[in-house]
Formats: C-alpha cells, structure tokens, sequence
C-alpha cells in the first residue's frame, strides 16, 4: 500500500504523475489518495492531516509531497516507522507529525538523480522511492542515514489558555467551511468551558457570537458552532455556511475563543 | 468492490478518510469513486446521481454519504439489494431512489459508536459497515433492522406538463454548465415537443431562445439547446458556454420550457 | 492497466461513470487517473499532457475524452501503439501527438452504439473499447480500420526564434500558476538565452521583468522566473505566487520572452 498526500490540485496531471510513476515501477500497488486539495504550500496544516491519516494505515507508505522549497538544499527524506510503514517526502517540516505520532526508528536523505529537473522531486525523487520501499526496499539503500531526531518539526504553537479563554492558531479549513485551531479537548478543559456554554469568537472578520456544542444541528442555520471536530481538534462552524468566510482568517492567524458574560 | 460517492470535495482528507477506513478493514477491495464534487448538502440531486451510477453496478456496496443533519436523530442506513448489493449512507432521502431502482429487501438502522464524534459519520458509521458487508458480513448483523418500505424518499417532484410546455425542477449542473431537470422523454411526448422545435426557456435568469436538439453542435456557439441528456433526463445546455450561468437558477428552483411562438 | 485523461472536472459523477463502466467489464483493472482538471475542451493542451503521461506507460491501455466535439462526425478512435498499448478518445487532435511519440501501428473508428446518446461517448463508446482492448481484445474488432497516418494533429506552432528572443504559444497552466509555453530547451539554445540571463516577458497582461533559472527560489517571492519546467518545456513561474495570473494570457495566446537590455 502506497498512499498520497500533496496540494498538487485534486485531478491535477502532477497527481497522475505520482500514480503512474509508482504503477511502473510496482506494477498492482493499491494507491491511495489522502488528500490533493491541501493549500499550496501550507506545510503546517499538510503535516497535521498526515499525521492523523497516516496513523489509520501506520505499516503503509506514505508519500507526502507539499513543497515550496523544491530545488533548495532542504533535506528529501525516507523515514522508517517503528510499525513497519515510511514516510517519504521533502523533511521541511511536512513529516514531523506524523514521524513523531508513528515512532520513527530511521531516515536518510534521498539521493537526487542529477539529471533532474528542478521542480518536480515528487516524481522523480518521492515517489520512486516510496515505491522501491513499498516493494521492501530497505530505506537505508536509498540515500544516506541521519538521526531521525533531525527530522525537522514545524512551528504548531500551543494554544494560550486562561480561566473562560482559548486562543489558538487556524489551521485549516475543508469545503463546509469548517475553520480547525490548533486546540483540543485538553485546552477546553484547562479554560473551564464545557458543553452548552455562549461563546465570543474573535478573529480578522470580527467578533462573533457562538455556542460550544457537539454537532451542527445544535445552532440555528447560520449561527457558529464551536466544537471538538472529528479530529479531536477545536473547531468553528457555520451550520449550513462557511465560518471560513465568516471569520476570514488565513491559516497561522490567531482566533480567541471565550466565555460571554 | 466499494463505491464512493459524497460532497466533500475531490482530493478532500474526509475522503481520504473514507479510503484510509475501508483499506485497513478489507485489504486490496476495489474502491471506486462515483462523486465527490455534489453540491453540498443537496441530498435531492445526490440521490438520483447515486441512483443512476449505482445501476451500473447493481451488485456492488455503495457507500454514499451527503448528510446536513450529521449528528440529528436521522437513521443511518443499510440497505441489501435484490442483486446482491447494498446502500450505505444516512436514511434523509439520498437512498431512496437506488432503493427503488435495485430493489431493497432489507434495511438495518446502523449503530453509532458511543465514542464516535457526532460530526463524521462517514468515517465512524458508513465506511465501516460498508467494508463489512463487502467483505461478507450480514448487514442485519449490524443494526436494528426496520422495514425498507420506511426507507426516505426525496422530494422530487413530477414536472408540469401542459400542451408545447413542460414545468420542471432544477436538480443540479455539471462542469461544462449543463444544467439537468426533472423530466424525461416521456414528458416531451405528453408535452407534444418534437426534435428540431424552437423554444423558449423561463427561469430566474431570464427568458432565453433555445432549440430542442441532440447535441451541442445543433446549435451555433454561445446558442442554448434544449435535449435528452446522457442519463434520460431534460437537461438545457449551451454550447461553448454554460447553460447554469445564463439561467441563474439553484438546484430546486423551477425552469419552463415551451414552444416559441 | 487502462489510464484515464478528461476535462470532466476532478470528482464528477462523469468520471465516476467511467470507472464504473471499466470496472464491470473488466473487473480488478487497475485504472489510474491522469488528469481531470483539464481545461474544458482544450484539445491542444490535453493532447500534450497524454503524450507525456501516456509515455510513462507505452503498454497501457489510454482512455482520453476532451471531446468539444461530441456527436459531430469527428471520428472515435483507438489506436494500436508499438509498445503493446492502445489509446482510445475522439480523433480531434487529442490523440495525435501520443501517437506520434509511442508510434501509431494501426487506427480503427469506433462505432457507436446506435441507441447511445449524442452527448457522452466517454461512457458509452470509449470507455467500453477501452475495457475490451484491456482485456485482451483487437482494436481491428471494435471498428473500421483506417490508416494511423489519417490521425488528427492539432495545430500546435513552432515558436519564433531569433537572437535573444522567443515567441511561443501559451499552453495551459497549473493550480500554482505555473504557465507552460511550447517551447523547449532547443529553443533556448537557438536564442542563445543562458541560465541566469535577465530577461523581459510580453504577454496580454503587461511587460514583466523575469529571471532565466532552474528553480522557483532562484527569484524573490514575487518575482517571476523563466525556466524549462519538469515535462522540458519552457515555462513562467512566480516564487509563491501565479505566472497566470499575473501574465492573464489564455491557452493558444502569444507570449514573448527576450533578452533585457
């Protein structure tokens, strides 16, 4: 099993690319698409979802590829995980996740064909390799070693918390306009919010009333919705719109949740 | 085999999601994606899709998951279908039309894991049980069974048919901009149109010429044509252009189409 | 192994339709997705992404729809390639430059069925002929033989060349903005523009500084960079932002690259 994750655009021919790059060197592989809408760019938010999608699959290979230093010396890497899967991709952040959650017991630098174009390590660097490990390649046979401690970790601040307040970073946002912050359960429960309670959300479009509930249907069509989201993450909703557009906020900006008086 | 059809967005992580779960419960399953750019939400529109691509294979598990009222006490449902197959997705009206069409001869309310969060059913209750009933497990095994006949049908209403004229709803629009109604070959007949007839179209966005024709090319470039689409329904497309712009209509929104003095 | 290439747009039930087709006529194919987010019915640009995608895998079966044409008298085709593969897609250009790299060693013109619909050929003739050719059928059964000499070529323009400047058609562009022209490194050569040469862009949407380079960081963010992309062809790229979007040059429209004074 191979899986992808990029923000190379869903049904883009970079995606194809990838697919028939690894079909023709492990001819039956079962390819699985993660995810190929992620934001151009945004490692921050790419390495949060493949840290919790990879953990479904954790013997598989992950090919990962959100890359806006291609071309720069930025390390690509192969990481082997304690239960038998990898990750490969650039190791500008994008793999730090999900080599922490899974365990990583091993990485090495991926060797660059010279010929190589610039600009398209995905094809000619990833995945080949994850394809050569998938078909039990050994990742020490592909580049040269270096201590997974190195793999590099990317700036995902902990959320701010005081009695009745959270503030937290955006992270992300799906097509239902479900706004993700770095907070979780924990951070609620360190606030002293709980189920029910009428909140203040502020962010870059404004102050917005809110309630803290567990499903959309807990608001009136077009009221906010904050709730722990099926990631376990705090999240702002709109029921039947976008709190995406509601809050505008861009993805590393800071949204405060707080009890109203 | 399994198939895929939501509204959560091509190359989304929720659909990711979906693969991720039926890959590590039923290993090397063929799993096909039906849809996944629905509109969201519109359960009416994503039930005759289901239905039309389902029929293709009949004897296939069709996971289908367009669910506004996630966490409601709305029945999420299996269906078993005379050829063998079975619907898996929320009982709101989204399998009520592939019931029909396969025929249902069973139906299970399934239950929901008390620690599954109330926002992604998809992930928690329908891959599941959709990989479990293609791997051979007994949908009744799965929930509390109920009598199909109670399975939701959508409201989609029959169009309006009078002499040179035809009534009907706007159900939804694809890529190119063909914008697809509810009503079929039958009611040109009823309505006395024939091949080659000069028509005019009343919708939201104005009253337009068009042509009742075969195919695009029946009509000059940026002209409306009026014809029996690939799936038997009315549907008023322009060629080189987008019928949905011109007509400005949402899905649900009535459309006239007539015989042009 | 049967490759599919659209303008359907990434998750619509149209591609869905094609999968569906394939899989109950050849079950277990491993079909794969080359691209779907192709401009609609850009022939030209479509026929340069098959025939480099479609070279990964010479001995694939490759069903291709970019179809503006469809139920006109353009012929369907499927094409008998030397490698063992077979491309299968309307004869309007599509199929031409494939055919002429992977080496065309007979063509037959589809027939259609007489009961199919003017308006989805994808589904009702291409994809089934591509299906049989998989399983082993010969493309001479499917249709009548006519000389692979007779496929379509789109018109796709040699650049003007002249000391220190190019002139090339925009082809198309990608979800980063990254505008490919039909020019190649031979081309660079006969200019005599050399790598990290300063240089001026012409196109519909102003003059434009640009630096000749390998990779996007060898500019500011911001700036733009000339530089032969990952598929050999010349190309005009914005550190973190959009050439095409900068350049507002459609597919099939002149831009100019020259040596700065």
């Amino acid at each position: 099993v191979v899986t992808l994750l990029t923000d190379y655009g869903p049904g883009s021919e970079h995606v194809g690319a990838l697919h028939l790059t690894i079909a023709s060197l492990l001819p039956g592989a079962d390819r699985i698409d993660l995810a190929h809408d992620l934001p151009p760019g945004e490692v921050r938010y790419a390495a949060v979802v493949l840290a919790r999608l990879a953990a479904v699959l954790p013997g598989a290979v992950h090919l990962a590829v959100v890359d806006p230093g291609v071309g720069t010396p930025r390390r690509g890497a192969a990481v082997a995980l304690r239960g038998g899967g990898a990750l490969v991709g650039p190791d500008n952040g994008l793999l730090g996740p999900a080599a922490r959650a899974l365990g990583a017991v091993g990485a090495v630098a991926l060797a660059v064909p010279p010929e190589a174009p610039s600009t398209f390590h995905g094809r000619d660097v990833f995945a080949p390799a994850a394809a050569r490990i998938a078909d039990g390649a050994d990742p020490a046979a592909l580049g040269e070693p270096y201590d997974p401690a190195e793999i590099v970790v990317p700036d995902l601040p902990e959320p701010a918390v005081a009695p009745g307040r959270i503030r937290a970073m955006a992270l992300g946002t799906d097509r239902f306009g479900n706004l993700e912050l770095l907070a979780a359960a924990g951070d609620l429960a360190a606030a002293g919010l709980a189920d029910g309670e009428r909140l203040t959300v502020r962010a870059a479009g404004g102050v917005h009333d809110a309630l803290l509930g567990r499903t959309f249907a807990d608001v009136a069509v077009g009221d906010l919705l904050v709730h722990l989201d099926s990631h376990g993450l705090l999240a702002v909703a709109v029921n039947g719109g976008s709190a995406a557009a509601v809050l505008a906020v861009a993805p590393g900006a800071p949204v405060t949740v707080e009890r109203r008086a």
